[in-house]
This record gives structure tokens, C-alpha cells and sequence, in this order.
């Protein structure tokens, strides 16, 4: 597709990272835009539950997608086709994306208007956590298939999240998957982070999803 | 368990990787050891696609496995417990291993006695692929259900990598995979790239893989 605007980030210039990102949060509060970090690992579904989200979300508020990718258009692509705004960060091989680099795709996607972007990060459990965006929320998406030992190994991720999305419950049965373990470990790296089960496939559980995101997005920009 | 050994790697002191890179080769094909090193995205079935070869392997040749990994040892104790000597690498925090990380790995480990290491590295599809560790060949695993389009969005990955090992093919039927594609798309990035079908899960194709293994060894210490 010849629409998709694809938009070559640069590394940062700014020191202190968490400052910047607090500077970032500053804008977004006064431009009422709540922002969310969407990271998990490759092919766990960010962009199916995007897609599912989309249907759930329609006509309850203004809200666009930054695809954040290494390469490749195909993710903004598919949102476009859904009729959801959207725009691709390309990293430049760059891992995860920091306060600044974020900033650089709100500027170039112009959010003002938007009640909430959901910027999907790079597929990665390590480098992405270690780097605050400016986002007001964090989440994280664990599908069944990837095992329910993740929170033991990738620490820092689960420690920097406000909400699990356990996705591909569809497929449960074919998997071992064991939920209590995965609630047992993710709230020992994090005991407040929340947990949402569901099937982007399905739909199942989806509303769930949508309602913590309408939720905390009036609570940021009537807060 | 309390036998498994841990070994915290501390971060390279050297400026060029790349030279560092073949002064390990240098010492492990004088020392007839092939080093393999194993990248993939977190839960594509890395420790058990090596639990299953230690199976197939099991009386054709001596080897060891070295687990990265941000934290935890779990990977360490499952192969301990299948009786694969094992050590485990923690990386502290880092999303790669480089050649010195390797080498002390390797120094640690004692494996000169062994015609075979396998070097699990951290669950990450960016980073690994962007630091040579020494590793005389490098493997990639996609899970079926991350999806055929991998290749397009993480291409240093597949650049970078000898083998690509499709993983959970007994789940095929339930999720939206192409094989076609996934040759396609991995051929693109790299032409010379083998492919080999296998799940982990049930043993099948796992022969395939071990048969690489034992040719490219007996390649490596014979050659």
C-alpha cells in the first residue's frame, strides 16, 4: 500500500531518558491524550488484539496505532485496512524505542486530536522494558503457546507493566499452560499488575481489554 | 537444584567484537569444539527442541549446553535433569552475548573435552543477531504459532543464521501458518539458509536436526 506513512526514527539525543519521558507525559496531559506502551514478544498478537480492539472500541472514543518495527510496513498496513489511523515507526535496527524516539512519532503523527495512541513497540521481552517512553500505561502481552515461565525470565518486563493480556486462550488445551502459575508468577515480579485473559483469535475476553483502556484513558484526560 | 552452575558474564572489554569473534573460533577448532549458537524469540520451544535432541544424539558425540539468560536458571536444571552437562550464563540485564560473554562461558564451563556446545542465547529476536558470539554456525527457531512472517520483520535475524528450524508443526492446523511463505520469506532475507520442520513436542523431524548437527561437527573437528 502506497498510504502507509512510514516515518525513520532517530536515535535520541537526551541524556536522562526518564526525564524526557516525563516531559513527553506533560504534553500529553495538557493535549488530554492518554498514551499506551503495548510490548511483548514476536508473534504473541499484538496487532490481532489491535485488530480485536478495534471492533470493541469504535464509536467510544478517538484513538490511533504507532507500529514500531525494525522493518517492514505490514502491522500500520493492517490497521489502516481496519479503518484504524495509523502510522510506522521504522528503528533503523534499533531494539526498542525510548521517550524521545516516541516523541518523534507523536510529532509526525500529529495525536492532538486523538483521545489515545497505543504505540506497539518493538517484539521484544528485554530492551523495551528498560526504557521509559513517555507512555502513561504499560502493558504486556503473553500468548499460551510462548509457556506460562516467562515472568521468571524476563523480570524487568513484568516489574515495568500495569497489565498482563494472557492471549491465544483458544489454544489452550494444546499447550502446557498452567494459569495459576502464570498469575503466581507475574504478581511475585509485580503484585499490583492486572491480568486479562482472552482470544484475539475468538474474541473471547476482548471487552475486558477495551473497558481497562476506556477506563484509564478518562482517567488521564478528565484527571 | 542446588548443583547447577551459575556463571554471572560480565560485560566485553573489547572495542571489536568481530576480531574477538574469530580468536574464539581459533581456539575452539584448536581444540576440536563446534560451537552452535541458538537464538529465537522467547517460548519457540528452545530448551525443548534440546531436550528432544539429547535423544537423538545420545552416544554419537560428546557435547554441553550454556543457557543464557537475563535471570533464572530453570533452562540449566531441565538439561541437568535429562543429563546434558549444563551450565547457566546470567547475562544481568544484557539482551545478547557477545564473544567475550561466550569465551567466559566457555572458560568456565571447561569444554574442551566435548566435540559440541550448544549456546542458548538470551530470548530476543534483535540483539543476538547483531553481535557475533564466536559460534562457528548460528541457528534460528520460529514457533508456528509466532507466525510465517517473521522473516519480514526481523531480516538480521535471518541473515545472520545457517539454519531455521520451524518448531511445533504438530500445532499447525489450529493457527493461520503458511509454509510456503515462511520459506519464502526466510530465502529472501538469505538465500543459503537451511530449513528443517520438526516438533519438539512429539519427536517428529527432530532426527533431521540432529543429523545437521553431527555433519556440521564432524566437519568442524575433522576439517
Amino acid at each position: 500500500m502506497d498510504d502507509v506513512r512510514v516515518i525513520q526514527i532517530k536515535e535520541s539525543v537526551f541524556a536522562d531518558n526518564n526525564k524526557d519521558a516525563d516531559r513527553l507525559r506533560e504534553q500529553l496531559k495538557a493535549e488530554k491524550t492518554f498514551l499506551l506502551n503495548l510490548m511483548s514478544s514476536p508473534g504473541s498478537g499484538k496487532t490481532t488484539t489491535l485488530l480485536a480492539l478495534a471492533k470493541e472500541l469504535e464509536g467510544k472514543l478517538k484513538w490511533g496505532v504507532m507500529e514500531a518495527d525494525i522493518d517492514s510496513s505490514v502491522d500500520a498496513e493492517t490497521m489502516l485496512k481496519a479503518g484504524v489511523p495509523s502510522i510506522q515507526l521504522h528503528t533503523g535496527g534499533m531494539c526498542h524505542l525510548d521517550a524521545d524516539m516516541t516523541r518523534q512519532g507523536i510529532h509526525e503523527f500529529g495525536t492532538k486530536d486523538l483521545d489515545l495512541v497505543i504505540l506497539e513497540n518493538v517484539g521484544n521481552l528485554v530492551c523495551p522494558a528498560e526504557f521509559d517512553t513517555g507512555a502513561v500505561k504499560n502493558m504486556t502481552i503473553l500468548s499460551v503457546p510462548e509457556g506460562h515461565d516467562k515472568p521468571l525470565k524476563y523480570p524487568l518486563m513484568y516489574e515495568t507493566c500495569d497489565l498482563l493480556v494472557v492471549n491465544k486462550i483458544d489454544v489452550m488445551e494444546y499447550f502446557d499452560f498452567d494459569k495459576e502459575k502464570v498469575v503466581e508468577y507475574a504478581k511475585r515480579r509485580n503484585p499490583e499488575i492486572e491480568i486479562i485473559f482472552l482470544s484475539a483469535k475468538t474474541g473471547e475476553g476482548v471487552e475486558k481489554l477495551a473497558d481497562w483502556i476506556l477506563k484509564n484513558t478518562k482517567a488521564w484526560i478528565e484527571g
